[in-house]
């Protein structure tokens, strides 16, 4: 077995014995990948990775992922389940627990229906939490993930640069999309980290907009937000570019949300209340009277999830470490005239930051 | 507000009075998606319709969202958070509940965590289970959403034609995604409803494979199951092609596969149970001597999610009724050869079945 993994589940067991838990069941696809190498989302299907205090891991996946999960994850223990049986039977004969197990789950990857099905099959009340296990683990990355992270990054750059390379009024926001995800797949880039987003006009505007037929045209922003994942890992990257000639305030807002963010990274450091990267930004879109369209946090960790630990927001008082990972991303989003975000992502290094994303952040004016 | 809105609206109430429920907190995106028109994916951040019995509507989403949100859902009632807030504020001033508050929730489309949160804010103990209410609502497609899931199998079709179109000893799996995707872009398809699977040779034996770098080669079989959606439904249709002349028994299994869906789509019609269809084609598919190489359930339902009900698995007892929609897939996987998958999506009419998926079944051999 991997050395690698086999450190990550000895350090998970000894987090374990420190919250006195006996016995863990793990559901999230990204933390079964995290402590066995083998990833699959089961979609509604259930998938549990059971580890005991005593050293024993059991996989139990769908019959039909049985295959993959014993080739990748080198675990003795993996059954397969059919969709008619499900997988009480399994769990009934092969885990054993008292009232009194002190029983942990991913409170926040499991949902409700499956915790019910739990308390009824195992005759336990109470489920402890192992996320604060999980992300304390994965919160430092070791220099195999930065590197994963980092080819990431410089794909998520490429696909900025083959987006842009596309623009051309007229086009639609799909067009764009379509020549950037096929020009990465054809690079052997398996999967984007979301729904990769382009939007223009008045639609970048929107944060959590849906890109569509919408036709670029001349004098709107245009807005990138997308990422790839490489080996499991996420990148994530944002860039706004103008079509042709900015007006005045297209140019300052951009002017402003460039400056916010280069003084958000240039605070990052070990040994400071992460919040201080969020409210650096924030105090100073605020100052420039744009306070009240900057409508979202600075940025979120990022490694096998998009979204993970630590949240870069501005009541954050957790102190930022070495090997952190995460996205720095103020905006500024007028509806009339549409929105600037800018986005990279960044390593905490012993004396600063290391920026993955490395495309340029001057206001390109395309067409010009 | 649209009509048919108000319609299912209403029909909900019908259904919670029914079943004594005072408050209905719906979180799934496809669920509020279907009362209000509105859609996002808010991710780990909380999104959230209350609806109480007095009729009253109350819509709650991460501020980003909240513009699109008012726009899209014609509600009079949409609250936005901040990151740094959260939505606890929001709730505790408009939501009256006490300790005997009837709530119901989506039991299997809410993470343990978010229970445990309202139970403290709520201060409610149990909650209720929404879910049978939406499948009963939403089993039985009206002619709007045909019209789209048709819509939607019409673009999967072409999908494959893409595709097969592109097929190529030598060429990746990726680069036949990538082509397949690209040109659906470019037709305006804002999403797959998955993601798009070509498997070839061994690994089209694995029911969830991952597609990769791997080349396509000369006999091998070529297995893409893929699907798009189209205002918000879902299309899912599997074919599987073979790359120049097939050996001896990949015709055979080809063969049996291709008879067993036929049999499992002339088998459904109203009031009969839904087991039957599954028992057909996996009854034909053992006495041919596969039936361990047949792992999965012969289909699920399709609709706003790739997988809601009804399941087609051999212990359903549930029955068929006009207006369900639902795939036929049954497949045989041998490791050392391959695998063979046939997929389509019917929707039950008064005396049978309509096949929205249209695309050949007749063994493809390419480059010949």
């Amino acid at each position: 077995m991997d050395k690698r993994l086999d450190k990550r589940i000895e350090r998970f067991m000894n987090w374990m014995k420190r919250e006195q838990i006996d016995l863990a069941l793990v559901t999230s696809p990204t933390n079964i990948y995290y402590l066995t190498g083998f990833y699959s989302n089961p979609h509604e299907r259930f998938m549990g990775l059971f580890l005991s205090l005593t050293g024993d891991l059991l996989l139990i996946v769908p019959e039909l992922d049985q295959k993959q999960a014993i080739e990748k994850s080198n675990l003795t223990h993996v059954f397969g389940f059919s969709d008619a049986e499900g997988p009480d039977g399994i769990i009934r004969k092969h885990i054993q627990v008292s009232h009194n197990t002190r029983l942990g789950i991913e409170q926040g990857n499991i949902n409700y229906k499956t915790v019910l099905w739990l308390q009824r099959l195992l005759q336990i009340e109470n489920f402890l939490n192992l996320e604060s296990g999980f992300n304390e683990l994965r919160l430092i990355k070791d220099e195999t993930e930065i590197k994963s992270l980092q080819e990431a990054a410089y794909f998520a750059d490429r696909a900025v640069e083959i987006g842009i390379q596309s623009l051309q009024s007229g086009k639609s926001e799909l067009e764009i999309i379509a020549e950037i995800e096929y020009q990465l797949k054809k690079q052997g880039i398996e999967r984007m980290s979301f729904d990769t987003m382009v939007l223009t006009g008045k639609k970048s505007a929107l944060p959590h907009g849906k890109p569509g037929k919408d036709k670029i045209q001349e004098g709107d922003f245009v807005l990138f937000d997308l990422g790839v994942v490489v080996n499991g890992y996420c990148s994530d990257i944002s860039r706004t570019v103008i079509m042709g000639n900015p007006s005045e305030e297209q140019r300052k807002i951009y002017t402003i949300v460039r400056q916010a963010q280069q003084l958000a990274i240039e605070t990052v450091k070990p040994n400071i209340p992460i919040k201080q990267v969020d409210l650096t930004a924030r105090e100073y879109i605020s100052k420039a009277g744009y306070g009240e369209y900057f409508i979202h946090r600075t940025g979120h960790g990022l490694g096998l999830d998009i979204h993970e630990s630590p949240s870069i927001h501005e009541k954050n008082e957790e102190i930022i470490k070495q090997g952190m990972v995460f996205t720095i991303e103020p905006g500024i989003y007028l509806p009339q005239i549409g929105g600037v975000r800018i986005e990279d992502d960044v390593v905490v290094t012993d004396n600063g930051v290391h920026v993955l994303t490395t495309f340029t952040k001057e206001l390109l004016q395309i067409g010009k």
